[in-house]
């Protein structure tokens, strides 16, 4: 094979690095810490995008665009929220470069300094809830359930492509509602909605669960989130979901006049999800020849290679080919015809597996006598021939088939690396090898930190679907009500 | 009517933007120069989004993302280019803040200044052709048929929502060929391309030229664009395609192995489109009600307003209207049933005339008994009676009958507004009153400049169509082979 990608188990790291540039997805630019995402890597994210955006919408959002920059002074009005997000951030200092004085290049023009500095959106609370105060008198402005996509920037010492970068994609939600309960609700309502889009189409199962809080957002009064077991037994949190009190609405002034007649601060919530999760759908299903992608966020779903000895065999090949190709593009498919004539089959088939295409059909002439297609699936890598006339039905279930086994793959994967325990040298002993754990903990934020300084795990989350359970920390053996989920985490 | 818009004939200016606030398009945000795009307008701008994106993929390309930041050093390796962009722009200079000394706010922390500045992209050609430096090494690895979709920074003195400000939303394509007469070709393309967008979607006649040497993009050897007329008789330019040449991969030495087994460096285009649009569709169209917009762009193409007496009349009629508005859908329309108990039945017509909706029904007691609803046009103010049974059929052919005559209307518009004269004194005359002269030119910088500074006209384009026609210049009588298209702009 061309481009040979690390072997898993040798070298985690190093095989998530090599996935991530030589099947196309995203590359390290110029600018420390920024990525330029590929056009494959693209095309992925464009279809996580759509259908985000689509189960938004189906929710009541609508989508809305605020500026790049917020000016410093924005960040000092949220007392957490600057502890969390104004330090490292890029700063805009000057409008304006001229020439310089030796004449061989440009410099920065001290006469245009600005007033006041403008920071680049490390996320936008800030500028929306000064935005909304415009928008919002009455209860009659409520809810308002806005979403921006934007690019973000946090001035990251350690990056990785797609995983923590300094600029990235995302999504931000931004909604404002009257009363506390239905903010709560809508918070609920969108840790549900990436829940679903992570399980039914990145077939990554989650769970579901509140933090910490120590972990909590800067500016926050709870953050949801859901969390995903990558295939070292780490954790990836996938998204999040702020019910932000009034916090906002009282930093920036913003009162509406209840259906009662009294005045009021506005209630907040905001959810985001990011390019992240492309970090996230590659560590969690892919495997050593490359790439493994649920059909649903595949940009090609099937690739169809001919098989030949000589050039005049590849038009009676096309012949039979290309209305297979149409019938399946008729089914919704997105299919390819490989028919390069400068590289051989074996080179095409690593590289269809390298970039995660689910299903490949080949034919050659002896499947033109036979009537029939070769088929292999790239989750498990199986061949089978199938006659001509059923290829069509048997890639349309192997869509649905792929996108199942490869979630149940993953959930099973979790069910074996998730483990129980109240013992706290075992506890490390499960930490060293990869895993979840189930452990009691006390309830205080001095017993995480020391567990976190000792052994590099923190609490996920609380899941929502824990029971109650008497049990004694794993650390201080102070009597605790509920396990919750530790794990290293990425 | 609750909002009302200022007169166009009294004040074009105060119009448009009275248009753009209560319409809930857009406003000016906290941060100088940046708007809101608020989500009426961004439901507009995704409808422009999403069609583009179509042609573009159908004509090949492929998006992809690059960094925001560009670092300084990559403005000087272009020369013309750096003239033209580096001047004005937003200069990151820090990478941290830090708790002031009096410990009231936050300041810039000056142990954290970057070693060399970055740039906020003013648009992206550097960056790009850097990376690219990456991707080519051979022919085979071209053509490259990129586009972006995203935030770009110039720091203008005097901004106006939509037409000009600091911070817009736009797409960037930037392509790279083997050959001189392909990269040609593209920009033929996609001029085509954006021309077929306006005319088709935005009912928008334009007309395609090349730009002269003084208003040509910098850094390119050729620009086209589209000119459109507004409804004030100025032009405004639309949307842009460079022909690059061989300028940006000789700036970032981007040379291929040609099929020969020659070295040669790589032929370039790029080409843009932006949120300038918007303004550009709001001018094309629109009147002293408000909005007139396309229905191929409109967000909601019918509103069904029930009228009624009493609150009992209202489950009434909406037993006859839901299914209505259930079959306009099951037709691709976008229906909004108006059953807002807080407001009259005027009100919500005077909201819908300014939002632009393109039909409005209307149904009362009266349309009940005699099986009958009213049909409303934008664009005309046409009110008709109309059975209900053919409702459907009637509104499914208004769009049509709309989109076209919307763009007749500004075809009309243009024709009356566009002359051709041999006279100094009436080009000044047409100008005040405002419209697009055809007029001859004698080739020079000079005397566009001088003209410029005479009447502010600039040369828009050389039209592709006009034909060849021996002439003397209009300012300085000097010979010239064809008339050129001069007009004030936005």
């Amino acid at each position: 094979m061309a481009k040979e990608v690390t072997n898993k188990q040798e070298n985690y790291s190093q095989w998530y690095n090599d996935l991530v540039v030589k099947a196309d997805l995203a590359e390290n630019s110029a600018v420390r810490g920024c990525m330029v995402i590929k056009p494959y890597g693209y095309a992925i994210w464009e279809k996580m995008h759509d259908q985000l955006d689509r189960m938004f919408k189906e929710t009541g959002h609508v989508n809305a665009y605020f500026p790049l920059f917020i000016p410093k002074s924005f960040f000092s009005k949220e007392a957490s929220h600057v502890e969390g997000f104004a330090k490292e951030c890029a700063v805009v200092t000057h409008y304006r470069l001229k020439n310089s004085s030796d004449g061989k290049g440009i410099v920065v023009d001290d006469d245009a300094r600005l007033e006041e500095e403008l920071i680049v959106r490390p996320t936008s609370e800030t500028i929306i809830w000064n935005t909304y105060k415009g928008w919002i008198q009455s209860y009659r402005d409520l809810p308002i359930l806005v979403n921006q996509w934007a690019n973000v920037v946090r001035w990251e010492m350690r990056t990785r492509l797609f995983l923590r970068t300094a600029e990235f994609l995302w999504q931000e939600g931004h909604t404002a509602h009257a009363t506390e309960a239905e903010a709560i609700a809508e918070t609920e309502q969108m840790i549900n909605v990436y829940a679903e889009f992570a399980e039914k189409y990145m077939a990554m199962p989650v769970i579901k669960g509140r933090k910490t809080a120590n972990e909590r957002f800067a500016g926050a009064l709870d953050t949801y989130s859901i969390e995903a077991m990558m295939q070292d037994g780490k954790a990836l949190q996938s998204g999040t979901s702020h019910f932000l009190g009034q916090n906002f609405a009282k930093a920036f002034d913003v009162k509406f006049a209840t259906r009662e007649g009294n005045l009021d601060y506005v209630w907040a919530t905001s959810w985001g999800v990011s390019t992240r999760l492309m970090g996230a759908l590659i560590m969690a299903h892919s495997d050593d020849n490359g790439l493994v992608l649920p059909p649903r966020l595949a940009p090609t779903h099937v690739v169809i290679v001919p098989i030949y000895r000589n050039p005049e065999q590849l038009p009676l090949l096309a012949e039979k080919i290309l209305p297979l190709k149409k019938e399946l593009e008729a089914r919704g498919l997105a299919v390819k015809f490989d028919d390069r004539d400068t590289v051989k089959p074996g080179f095409k088939f690593a590289e269809h597996e390298l970039k995660g295409i689910p299903v490949r059909i080949a034919m050659g002439p002896r499947d033109m006598e036979n009537g029939t297609v070769e088929i292999a699936r790239r989750d498990t890598l199986e061949k089978k021939t199938c006659p001509m006339n059923e290829a069509v039905e048997k890639v349309v279930a192997l869509m649905e088939e792929i996108q199942d086994h490869i979630y149940n793959k993953a959930l099973e994967f979790r069910k074996a690396n998730t483990h129980t325990t109240d013992s706290y040298r075992e506890f490390q002993e499960i930490l060293d090898k990869g895993g979840f754990i189930m452990a009691h903990w006390d309830g205080t934020s001095e017993t995480e930190e020391r567990i976190k300084e000792e052994t590099k795990a923190t609490i996920r989350c609380i899941p929502f679907d824990t029971p109650e359970e008497e049990g004694k920390c794993i650390l201080t053996g102070n009597p605790s009500k509920r396990r919750v989920l530790f794990a290293r985490a990425y």
